[in-house]
């Protein structure tokens, strides 16, 4: 655990009665910062931080120019009005309408937020207060976790379960399920949220309609928020190791399956993910006016508004990117950096979940023969999952950032997660060609039969 | 009081279960929207909206260059580092370390903030948990109160009091003073922080050095974190009207007051105020690494990091603004606005708060005349305060919108605010020109002798 404010070495005294409180902590043990560190210090140089999710190619030449024309407004450089600026709300009502099956009011149901990040933030500091339960699907993005920790909520983790054949073969993230009758159970008197990721990180699990009516059902029948992230919405590839009857080929938004399911359910959007732009901190929830009341209410305690520059931009954007198709042709782009990861994976031996979307690859590091007495650093042998282990002796021996699979589980279910490593391809042709290169060499560390 | 969600129309049915917490909705009676809205529909045309702190200019020609700029470089449109880039960390520290009197470490003592609100309230939710108290001084800008709440802090306000020539002329906002041993007494073993703002919204006020010095040793001997929210930092104006031996000339940092009081104060900046670029959500905050520690991670749970572009951007702008000395041109701009309203406030025989910083001037309103039996709408029948009356009646008969002043105050002291209104003078010649051809005519409504 991170240690309280007044634990740490202050550049002058301070008392003891300033203390930080729980939840402002709750961060402190990421482990981005320990894998950036751990990976600026390697040995092999340089090193490919297939770890986080920084894109390291530039958003589409049209979103920029309009970025700039935007810059040259006054209004843009003003507050923008708390919900949105009018033009993006009209916009996304326009553009989302068809994808929901109706029509969405610009001004009550729409609310554009600093990145997806607060839009989800605020939805869940608007219904979950101090003690109330929301479920999360292991693994899970850990950020869920610290949002769910700062409302004072408590977590139920029902974990999301590979097939069997996961043990010794590459599998398809849409074969992993999740166990309905599980998921039920997780429901208490004081549950208030299930907060779903579709599609999924790190699985790259396209849920499918029979899945998202499960879910939304239950969220109708025990009386439930349905908080929906669904930042990778527009990256979703060509299928070809489905094997459910219902796989989807497309993101399925989970608020378009029925009128009741809508009136359960707030969806987040990431206009940074969508066009990759993850710094201008741009994003939008969409729900009924019943829940985007309170949840335009929080934001405007959390952010007042967001960028107004950015958010001309991104209306412009829009409508540019739907007449260009442009969606197609990016997740075309992202579909071939997972592909090239897939093949540098392929000449391992080593297995892994085959994503349908996102920009992820979990690999199965079961078959990985670590050395014996290696040297690892206190925090990695702290940490106590073999993840770790691996993650930190790729980092060291092979030059190659990853993040341990643990850390997309809560405490019970570690031992699950740390089967994995999860690696990303949002990277640059150079950073995914030199890791294939290094990655030929780990084929030797792996065991031919698991 | 707002609505709860479920009792709010609904797109589509929605259970009783399903209902926002209470600091959902702590926001839902904020003032501005009904000012916004009240002041679309007068029958005077155009209003002119002095309510609120909106600027109708643009940011420094050398900013947005700098922004735009900052667009075609593919780090600055990805996630920037949580607390903000190395360049913009750097280019604070430099500049802020001669005007706190110590060297500022950018790496552990800087955090960049998604305007210097979400810096602001990543502080409150830090050190504020349910139960825990916040002394504010009233008048108070609305924020801070909601920010306490979704900390579920208890606040306790402690008015500055007005100078007793008030009553009759046109005083300093200097000459409001804090009764420091009122200060003390509100005081309590759960206070964890006084919350401050200097230079002062709505009053005008810049702290003295003997007045700082006595807040920051109450928070040293009683353990508390000072919480200094200093937008108005570079907006401070010639003084002609201070009456007190040591009214300031300049801004005064309370962080630079004594090593001991730095160690318990978090200091917020605006860069959107600082460069009139409020629509960027740019600010930071600056304080020890025992207090920036819980801050910098609670900033990465409420916005991860905040704009690549416009942080890049800042930092650039920022040098060019020290070497062009660019603060006292818009100091001096903001001045003359300012004496501009005041003018025009004295044609009409009102008297007001002649502001020594930031955007605003607090005027009496006692001297107004309310017509008899006038068709007030029931929102501000049931406000049951006379600065309601006062603002809506402008607005319908004059076409100019302000801010009632006991919005300023908390439920206690609400008598105390509805004496005044504030006025802002962020506003366009072309706006102040047609506020002063109107205000023209309001003397005809006010008392000659009070």
């Amino acid at each position: 655990m991170a240690p309280h404010a007044n634990e740490v070495p202050a550049a002058g005294t301070i008392p003891k009665k300033i203390q930080a409180v729980a939840n402002a902590t709750i961060a402190d043990d990421n482990v981005w910062q320990w894998i950036h560190d751990v990976t600026a210090s390697s040995p092999i140089q340089p090193p490919v931080n297939l770890g986080t999710g920084f894109i390291d190619h530039n958003p589409p030449a049209f979103l920029i120019e309009a970025h700039k024309t935007a810059l040259d407004s006054v209004d843009n450089n003003q507050y923008a009005p708390v919900p949105g600026s009018d033009l993006l709300r009209e916009t996304i009502a326009d553009m989302y309408s068809p994808l929901y099956g109706r029509q969405l009011d610009p001004i009550t149901e729409v609310c554009v937020t600093n990145g997806a990040q607060e839009g989800l933030l605020s939805s869940v500091l608007s219904f979950v207060q101090a003690g109330d339960e929301v479920i999360l699907l292991e693994p899970v993005f850990a950020m869920y976790v610290y949002q769910i920790k700062v409302a004072g909520g408590v977590i139920r983790y029902v974990p999301l379960r590979p097939p069997q054949e996961s043990m010794t073969s590459t599998v398809s993230g849409n074969d992993w399920t999740i166990d309905l009758a599980e998921l039920e159970q997780a429901i208490t008197s004081k549950t208030k949220m299930i907060y779903l990721n579709n599609p999924h990180n790190p699985l790259g699990k396209v849920f499918t309609v029979a899945e998202l009516t499960a879910i939304g059902n239950l969220c109708i029948s025990h009386g439930l928020v349905l908080l929906s992230d669904e930042v990778y919405e527009r990256i979703v590839f060509p299928q070809d190791s489905g094997s459910q009857p219902d796989t989807p080929t497309t993101h399925i938004r989970v608020a378009s399956l029925s009128p009741e399911i809508a009136s359960h359910t707030i969806t987040a959007v990431s206009l940074g993910k969508l066009f990759n732009a993850t710094g201008w901190r741009a994003g939008f929830v969409i729900g009924c006016e019943a829940l985007m009341r309170p949840v335009i209410s929080t934001h405007l305690v959390l952010a007042y508004s967001s960028s107004g520059p950015a958010q001309e931009a991104c209306a412009i954007g829009l409508r540019e990117a739907e007449r260009q198709r442009w969606w197609a042709v990016n997740a075309a782009d992202v579909g071939a950096r997972i592909r090239r990861l897939c093949r540098a994976l392929d000449t391992t031996g080593l297995t892994y979940v085959a994503p349908a979307s996102a920009w992820f690859v979990f690999v199965n590091i079961d078959a990985i023969k670590l050395p014996e007495n290696y040297p690892y650093p206190p925090i990695v042998i702290n940490e106590g999952t073999r993840d770790w282990k691996v993650c930190y002796w790729l980092v060291q021996e092979f030059g190659i950032a990853s993040i341990p699979g643990s850390c997309f589980y809560g405490p019970e279910n570690k031992r699950l997660g740390e089967r994995y490593l999860r690696f990303g391809a949002c990277k640059s042709d150079e950073g995914l060609e030199l890791a294939a290169q290094r990655l030929l060499q780990l084929h030797q560390h792996v065991s031919k039969a698991v």
